[in-house]
């Protein structure tokens, strides 16, 4: 059912520093930052040659990603996302298979304009697992 | 400088339940668990189409996961891997730039049978990073 991984967000306190580090001394390919005010975040993807990075940053008092921060100062990895060919048959089977579905169940359009799930943490090996129609 | 995202690692408490859920539920294609008793653990492999996911679960007393999962009940991300095509360099231009890698700094031998290095992870946005010679 899954299929790519599509990025690997990690939240980070200060997007240009992290930009630096992945550009300069990382030496990887980093984009401009992106305001994503609807998903309180501002965004930054570093292009791997088969993945992305992508960085993180609250935007706006109530930034899912504040608290995140709250809790690990430094940043740290937020979520993995993986692809899947449809959304909506992916969610029926994972609910099936007893997996909690964030939210109130309905994909929502996520920051690549696409729709997205998130799956409950404590069902994934304590890690937040992102759908995303490929 | 960074290539492939080699693997993301996620520590887990019970191998054969993380197994099962990623290929059950998931619908991806999950290895057999493969002991690696000289770096205190037991692996999975989860073949995405362009990447791989790495299960670690503590093998032996000394295991570098078992405080990880301590501090992670539930398991987590433990670390990302980036490819590299010359270590000893990557090391330098690293260390260059005020980055620290973790140990005496001269690499080891990884999971993979490669050549790999650690970086202090707050030096890198509270993200554990291996750099693995491609």
């Amino acid at each position: 059912m899954i299929g790519r991984l599509n990025h690997v967000a990690i939240a980070v306190r200060d997007l240009e520093a992290a930009s630096r580090l992945y550009r300069d001394t990382l030496g990887a390919s980093v984009s401009a930052p992106l305001a994503q005010p609807e998903h309180g975040v501002t965004v930054v993807f570093v292009e791997l040659p088969n993945t992305k990075i992508e960085f993180l940053e609250p935007l706006g008092a109530s930034s899912p990603i504040a608290r995140f921060l709250d809790k690990n100062p430094d940043g740290g990895i937020h979520h993995v996302c993986y692809e899947v060919d449809d959304i909506l048959a992916a969610r029926d089977r994972l609910k099936a298979g007893g997996a909690r579905v964030l939210g109130d169940g309905e994909p929502r359009t996520g920051a690549h304009g696409k729709p997205v799930l998130f799956l409950h943490p404590k069902d994934f090996n304590g890690t937040l697992v992102e759908l995303e129609q490929a």
